[in-house]
This record gives structure tokens, sequence and C-alpha cells, in this order.
């Protein structure tokens, strides 16, 4: 049933994830489809299309329950699946997620990072350990990662990723400025283009 | 006109811009709106109507000229208006922005970056030179930049934020895990969230 969902669907859940668990924080129990949409700018019967998507969560003129909502779209996002994955090139980039995205929080734990840097080699950044590019695909062939996060050079990305994934990685999330969902038609690929947000911004002054 | 284009439309137009830069580099000069949409996993009907938002660039069973296109879109999303901006938090993040994002790109230059610790300021990254946090107001009046790049810890967005829009900034590019628009309704905020990315590829696994 899933397969069938569009993408704008999909891009959708993570918001209503986040929402929800801002929700939940500030202490919400409960909310109708009407105030849910309001907060993220959307109307109220694409929120009910939405979550029919997925066989619906509510019961009518009653509204959600905040918790079990978010616990109901964090399983559809698997975020209790417990995945794994590898940072490789420990630049800027790759040392601020390491520092300061909370993997967990989206049910992932970063299991190794890698740089060909001398200089990175041996450093331990958020409890990460960096490892020489050259032991990556020991790394990958035993301890299977789920995902790879890309934070290389545009110029490695190609490669890099093309690799990973026949050494069995089964999803990037490319920070790389190269787009690699042409490329790599099995394996899901999310390109974070911070372009996109900027042009956004731009069109908005 | 432009204020009656829903933002699901507006969302889209960078995507397009992306894809046109890249099928000019890769020498294409003429793209059918079937290939376009191809491309970018939408539907020939839906680029036709993004389009005729802003009154439609092609012509009818010729296709659009992909350097023409462009340029218009680039018009629309105003990449050629020389906006400025002023980077505070010169930590991980901010310095890989300042050092491999192509502001200039979008049409944007950084005119200054700002933070609190000793160990950054009078650091030079990316051309751009660090300045203590103490004289961003100042410059903020002075110079007036478009907008701010906030890549400061969570706890610091608010009112960072709010100072900015006070001394007169136009727009803000959130990198802060907190969401900032319900607070700044006048000026508009794009908040950069990495978490969702990461949960439609956990979806997608």
């Amino acid at each position: 049933m899933e397969k069938k969902i569009s993408s704008a669907v999909i891009r959708r859940m993570p918001r209503y994830y986040r929402q929800l668990t801002e929700l939940d924080k500030e202490g919400v129990e409960r909310i109708s489809s009407e105030m849910l949409a309001s907060r993220m700018g959307l109307t109220a019967s694409q929120v009910r299309q939405d979550f029919n998507c997925f066989g619906g969560f509510g019961q009518q003129g009653y509204g959600y329950n905040v918790q079990t909502l978010r616990k109901s779209i964090g399983v559809i996002l698997h975020i209790d699946k417990g995945h794994t994955a590898v940072l490789i090139g420990v630049g800027n980039l790759g040392r601020a997620l390491l520092r300061n995205f909370h993997f967990s929080k989206y049910g992932f734990e970063v299991t190794g990072a890698f740089d060909p840097s001398p200089a990175q080699i041996g450093r331990v950044i958020g409890e990460v350990k960096v490892r020489p590019l050259d032991e990556l695909e020991e790394f990958v062939r035993q301890k299977r990662p789920d995902i790879a996060i890309l934070t290389v050079p545009g110029g490695a990305a190609r490669e890099t990723a093309q690799q990973l994934v026949s050494w069995g990685v089964r999803g990037i999330w490319n920070f790389t400025n190269i787009d690699l969902h042409l490329e790599l038609d099995d394996v899901p690929v999310e390109n974070v283009h911070f372009s996109e947000s900027l042009m956004v911004l731009s069109y908005r002054l």
C-alpha cells in the first residue's frame, strides 16, 4: 500500500512528526486537523487526506491524540527501526553533523566516520572516532551500516556513492552539491540542497 | 499576481532552476515539458501548470529554450537582485557555509560574519572576516544586509533573530533546529531542517 503514496505526501510526514514533537513538548494532548493544518500552512482537508493515505489516525469531530499520532507517524517513518549510518568526509559540515545533529531522535546511530586526512584520523567527534578512508570498505562490508552520510567534496561524490552502494549501503544522505539520484536507481538518495531554501527566501524578500 | 501562487509551486521553482542549470552545463539547448518533468519526478502537465502561474515560458509543441527559461526563473527568484547577507555563528556549520557554499551563484554576497568567540574573531573564512558579535548591531544598521544566516546554537536563535529583525534585516535563513516562522510574521524565514530529509530517507529504506 505504501508504494502508491505520492512523494509530496511522504515529504509532509516528517513535518507532521516535527510539529507533533513540538506540540508534545508544549504539553498539548489533543489537536484538531484544523489546528494542525494552521500551524503548518496547510488546509484541514489536506491533513485528513494525507493521514487517510495511511489509514487515518483520528476520529471525526474528536481530533488527534498528539502522542499517539506522533508515535504512529514515527513508525511510518521507520524511526523505531534502529538504523545505523557511516559518515564520509569529516570537514566542517561533517563535524557540524557529528557534533550537533541529534541522530538518535530520528532512530539513527552513527557507527563510523571516515576521512583521508591524517589531521582528522583518530579524533573523536560527537562520540564517533574518525577512521582512515582506506578502512571504509572493510567497515561497510562487516558492519553493514544502513546509510552513508556524504559530506565529501563534490568531485568525490559520485565515485564514493557508487562504491558505498556496491559494498552494501542501502541509502545515501547526500550533502554534496552533486545530484545523485539519477545514477543510483535502486538505492534511495536524499539530496540536501541548501540552495533551494535560499532561493525560496530570495523570492520572498 | 505573485501573491496568489501556492507555496508548493514556489518551492518547485528552485528545483527547476537547478535542473536547468545542469541541462545548460550539459549543453542541452531545448527541452520539452515531458523531459523536464521526467528528470524531476513530476508530470508534464504539472510543469506546464507551474509555469503558467508566471505567464508560461514556452510555445506549444516546441519546448523550452533552456537558457532563456533558466534566466526567466532566475528573475522570478530574484537571483539578479544582488542581495547581501550576514552570517551569525561561525561554528562548524557557519564555516562550512562560508568556505563551500556558492552564494554568488544565487545572487548573494556575504558581507560580514559574526561570532562571540575570541578564537574566531579576526579569522578570514572564505574571504569573509569574522567580527565580534558586539559589533553586529552597528554593522546591520549601517550596511543594511538583506538577510541573516543563523548558524548559532538553538538556544540563541529566537533572541538573535528578533534583534536582527528589529535592526532591519529583511529575511532569515535559519539553520538552527528552532522553528522561527511563528514569531516573525512580517519577515520571511526559511528553516533548513536536515531532519526532514533524513526521515524521508528512513521511510524509503
